[in-house]
């Protein structure tokens, strides 16, 4: 949204808050951009905001989900741009020890010299995008809860069946406005990538988990692919004679590179947002849940440094875990901090007050239902944290639960079984029966079930379980008595145990004695319980958030502001431009970075080695027409106020003329907290300069006839 | 120097350094001052600089040595403004756990309230610099190495003596220009000093270790102190009925506040400086010593890591010497990383091939001797960095070879004694021999032994002694053994046995048979005979280098430049301006913090535990006066391209027209490796802003007593 309506909005609400911000929130859809048209324009955009408006159509159609991320077509013959992390499976998948392409980077010298990616490895073109809300929402109208929550599942699976009839084609539905509107999405599925340009992991990866989320940056984080399909132009699995897809449309990479101010613009598929979650929901995210996270990973994280400080063989078993603990630690912490230093709960609750003081009688109702919805999930939320984690996080018990639950859906027809114990998921609980031999140590999981349970002990009686209260009494003796008795006589440490057990629980055959599979399976009629009844509070907000939303729109609306839903997984565009960082009290950080960083920053150690010929390209210095103007050296990475979270990775930018001029792989750590709220003096978005993947394959890993393929000869600009 | 003179000599030498960087490099004896005064007007100074020329007049004799830093008369009754961390000692002193003044700051409502430093703190002024280069080198001209150094010393030990006849004086002799002249310093050496205003610790020293090095920074780590003297004005210690000292001058607190680029000036104490060490000397520092050191470092740092891994007990004992280890191992990482990214050895190679063609004849044959005496010491540099770590690493054995040593010492009259072990010095030797019970474990001593000792093993057999390999053998197994049995069976270890051996050694008598302080005693001669040949290097540096001075001078001469001396603790004055940094790509620090970065820090956990009446003044926003006009906000320190180093600690910092605006008390990080080279792209220094110092005394915690004192009645300044 452009900055006057912001700021219209936000003079009513809270005078000082707009005074230096730049508004850019706002994730938009295609459909929403022509109404967009005039922000668009001021904002710089010289191109025709109409033709944004439909994601089949060029420039649209351009942009591809690619892995976990996003891409783009960038040449006729489906050369596909996106994150080197994105790819990472691919050049991996390549990679032997003896030629390590990871480590070494590589260039196809020709088509014949092009790479089979993993085989799993899909980019989707979408092809169709229709709502279809009135045959999603008709079997629900008139039920509630669980009833209504199975009925829109039930109407999507059937719509999705319907449309993959056809070939090459996969279909999904997107819930729009929280449950207001559901689209369904056609998707063209590329099977046959293949690796085409990939610069070293020294290049792609430069800094690794030590720079990341962080600014300034000096990575060249993106890697180049080719889709091909059948000699019919159908999507086939890898062959050796298949030929390269020829793409509806592909963007242009720019000539010349952004300065700071300019237009910038991205796609992508941005995954999961919270900005329009109610006031009581901000307040109890900041007040409850976060303070909540960080203190009980900040107990599991002492566990297990404690289990293994004397004991390197279970530091071992437990690094990963370890290291996951600690970054969800962090997430929750940067988030906790960066919404209070928006003061997020104050501002959401301020808008929600106007917003609700101005809604129509006829949304009243289902708000007020909806907020006692949230409450009575809240008043569980304690357990729920806790039980989540009791499985998350321990090896042997989840094993139990999972063959005993396994057991118990396998009596069913395969359609009905809950998610995650059909047919197609027997291979991933077989994977994860294996693998508990590296991960496992009893005393550590006994350590780790005893803070957890022993937390769980203390809850109020509303919140505990029958179940669980006979399982593991009521006392922290009662709790070491069971695991010391289970944990010492189970015989699931064992893989041939767990692996008989499978053979046994997915015919639906009785289970061997033994007495962690006995706990299992006192413990499932709870754990089914309050699946059923979270099933049933989320049909519930699948009910009743629409009329919360209506009643968004209708006050934005009264302020002159769109509405865009929030993230899911669909293509969305965002619009602002190239801007500074200021993250703290006399600092400033330019919106672009130059190779004098990566010199700066190497130490000649992961993550932190710049390859050789980078190193000596800096020092020769030969940048020619890749140089920026206006700094007179090569740049590397570039910063905007654009609007993206999760999923956005590989995403790409482009300027005023639609031209791309960069690749979003990062976000910075100030903009944690914006899943939930978008504050603009903090979020910002990190970017390839494509200047600086031109000027790689130009000089320092030469690949001219891909250059030319994109329609970059090499020559001046101008 | 001034940014034109600096640039003509590089011009010359190593043309494109010079297009960006300002100089401002040098910490001027106040006799050069008058020479510079040209630049000094040029770079905005509006006073007469010939006054700056006597450091025993206004205004230099308002600039003291205050306890192990510099601190300046702030008022007529002998106020004195020095760091937080400068007069720590003086506010510990204080505090009770019921009346915690490092915590809760303090304010003396009266001069009754002021209270007594502990009696060991000084505050000096300088009274007398005069030039003794005569008398000094007299007895010495003629003689070569140790003799020479020997002279030297007697001379100056005589001087001394001479000079401290006068009551209340004490007298040093500072040598300047690496022995080319020699000063005598006459202080009236003040005894009774009092607290006056102290903030409390969550200002004064807020950051602590996490923020030292750092810019931003946001510390109030100022106090003031008062000068007592006895009713007839003299010197004296501490007595209820003395009077305030009224100092011959006292400095001006600025009214206004300091902008980026405006002019500022420094008075004070710097410790130690390298800047004028030979190009072979800046080699080895960077390609041998540095490295060397960080090596070293991080294997000692390895061995306490891994021997407390398993022990909490030995990580209490080893914690401060751990600490210490890293801070060590940290400062040469920085000193080499500075120097390395200022490309200082090659810099300093090209001047000195430059300085060395235009050398005068008469000065070849002691340069190049000097280097023949350089490259001596430097054979052995692995032996006297492993062996000096044996001592300074060790805490048993330490105490052995101290015991052994103080046995040998004791034998001779006390002035002919070794310094370290005359009757002045036994105090300290106890407090040694009785502080072992805290930090030592034979397990972590032998460790390190085996270390250390293991490395000596591996030199080559002209660095090694052969009373180390007599004692330690020539392999891993033979020390082991060697340490194994006399760790094993030493009794050194129980403090009433050290201190029986202290009282025998101090009297000169036998030592109990103990095995420690047998290998000691089997150890002493090859320690005497190490000192020897290092006491005849240094005479023979001391003799030589001026040679290399002189032509040093000379050819700065020849550029239209002074040269200063490298620091040596005596008064220098540096002058430059408020300068922001860009310590790396794409990172730009503004030269001014704001209270904003307080609360922006602030986490309510030391270090960064802001007090709540701070805080509370922040929010209300009442800065008045004191606020910045172009920021708009309460400042809180700043930065200057000031030439400083270790001991600038509470210099004061002046404006244009010689008024007090601002208290040094650190530098950056990047700045770590100005002690041998300044480079004006990273060299910051790090300062209060008196207008927060004034802001506090006004608003937070106010003492309007005391600004009235200053001058500063809190009015408008305009």
């Amino acid at each position: 949204m452009s900055k006057p309506r912001h700021c219209l909005l936000h003079a009513l609400l809270l005078a000082a808050a707009c005074t230096t911000a730049h508004a850019d929130e706002g994730m938009w859809m295609p459909s929403q951009m022509p109404q967009l048209a005039q922000a668009l324009q001021k904002a710089g955009y010289t191109g025709d905001p109409s033709t944004l408006a439909d994601l089949t159509a060029a420039p649209l159609n351009a942009v591809v989900r690619a892995g976990g991320g996003t891409g783009a077509f960038v040449s006729a013959d489906g050369l596909v741009l996106t994150n080197h992390h994105v790819a990472f499976g691919v050049i991996q998948y390549n990679s032997t020890p003896a030629r390590n392409l990871i480590e070494q980077g590589y260039v196809a010298a020709g088509r014949d010299a092009e790479l089979p990616a993993n085989p799993d490895f899909r980019v989707r073109v979408t092809v169709g995008f229709d709502n279809v809300t009135e045959q999603v929402l008709a079997g629900a109208r008139g039920r509630k809860g669980r009833a209504y929550q199975d009925a829109v599942d039930a109407a999507g699976k059937r719509i999705v069946a319907e449309c993959e009839r056809e070939p090459g084609i996969r279909c999904s539905i997107a819930a729009m406005y929280s449950g207001s509107d559901f689209y369904r999405i056609r998707q063209l599925e590329l099977r046959d990538l293949r690796l085409v340009y990939a610069p070293p992991r020294g290049i792609g990866n430069y800094g690794d988990e030590i720079d990341n989320f962080m600014w300034p940056r000096h990575a060249g984080d993106f890697t180049l692919l080719r889709a091909y399909v059948d000699r019919q132009g159908r999507p086939a699995a890898y062959a050796p004679d298949n030929v390269p897809y020829q793409p509806p449309s592909h963007l242009q990479v720019a000539r010349t590179g952004p300065e700071a101010g300019d237009f910038a613009m991205l796609a992508g598929y941005p995954g999961t947002t919270f900005r329009h979650r109610t006031a009581a929901e901000f307040a109890r995210q900041v007040e409850w849940t976060l303070p909540a996270r960080v203190d009980v990973f900040d107990a599991l994280i002492g566990v297990v440094e404690q289990a293994g400080r004397h004991d390197p063989a279970t530091r071992t078993l437990y690094a990963a875990q370890l290291q996951s603990l600690k970054n969800n630690r962090k997430r929750a912490a940067g988030e906790l901090e960066g919404l209070r230093r928006s003061d997020a709960v104050r501002r959401r609750a301020i808008d929600e007050r106007a917003m609700l003081a101005a809604a129509p009688r006829s949304e009243a109702r289902d708000i007020a239902a909806l907020a006692g919805v949230l409450e009575q999930a809240a008043a569980v939320r304690e357990r729920t944290l806790l039980l989540g984690l009791v499985t998350s996080q321990s090896q042997l018990l989840r094993s139990a639960l999972h063959l005993q639950r396994l057991r118990h859906e396998a009596g069913k027809p395969d359609p009905e079984r809950e998610s995650g114990y059909q047919a197609r998921d027997l291979a991933l609980i077989e994977g994860m029966l294996r693998q508990v031999q590296r991960r496992y140590d009893p005393r550590v999981e006994k350590a780790l079930l005893s803070e957890l349970l022993g937390r769980y002990q203390q809850l109020p009686d509303a919140q505990r379980l029958p179940e669980l209260d006979a399982a593991f009494g009521r006392d922290a003796g009662a709790l070491a008595a069971t695991l010391d008795r289970v944990y010492g006589s189970t015989a699931l440490g064992q893989e041939q145990v767990r692996l008989d057990a499978f053979a046994a629980a997915r015919e639906g055959k009785p289970l061997p004695a033994d007495p962690l599979l006995e706990l299992a399976a006192q413990l499932l009629p709870a754990q089914l319980q309050m699946e059923n009844a979270a099933k049933a509070s989320e049909g519930e907000q699948l009910r009743l958030r629409p009329a919360y939303m209506r009643a968004l729109a209708a006050w934005r609306n009264a302020q002159g502001q769109a509405l865009y839903p929030d993230a899911n997984g669909t293509l969305r565009i965002s619009y602002g431009r190239l801007e500074p960082l200021q993250p703290r009290d006399a600092v400033h950080y330019a919106p672009l970075t130059s190779v004098a960083g990566i010199t700066e920053k190497h130490t000649g150690q992961v993550p932190f080695d710049a390859p050789q010929p980078l190193l000596d390209a800096i020092a020769a210095g030969d940048f020619g027409h890749t140089a920026d103007p206006a700094l007179g050296t090569q740049t590397v990475n570039f910063l905007t106020n654009l609007d993206t979270t999760g999923g956005n990775s590989g995403s790409p930018v482009l300027n005023a003329a639609g031209e791309l001029i960069g690749l979003n792989f990062d976000s910075n750590w100030e903009a944690v907290s914006a899943s939930w709220w978008f504050d603009p003096r903090y979020k910002r978005a990190i970017h390839v300069d494509m200047r600086y993947m031109r000027w790689l394959m130009e000089k320092v890993y030469p690949a001219p006839h891909l250059l030319q393929e994109m329609g970059l000869d090499g020559s001046s600009p101008l």
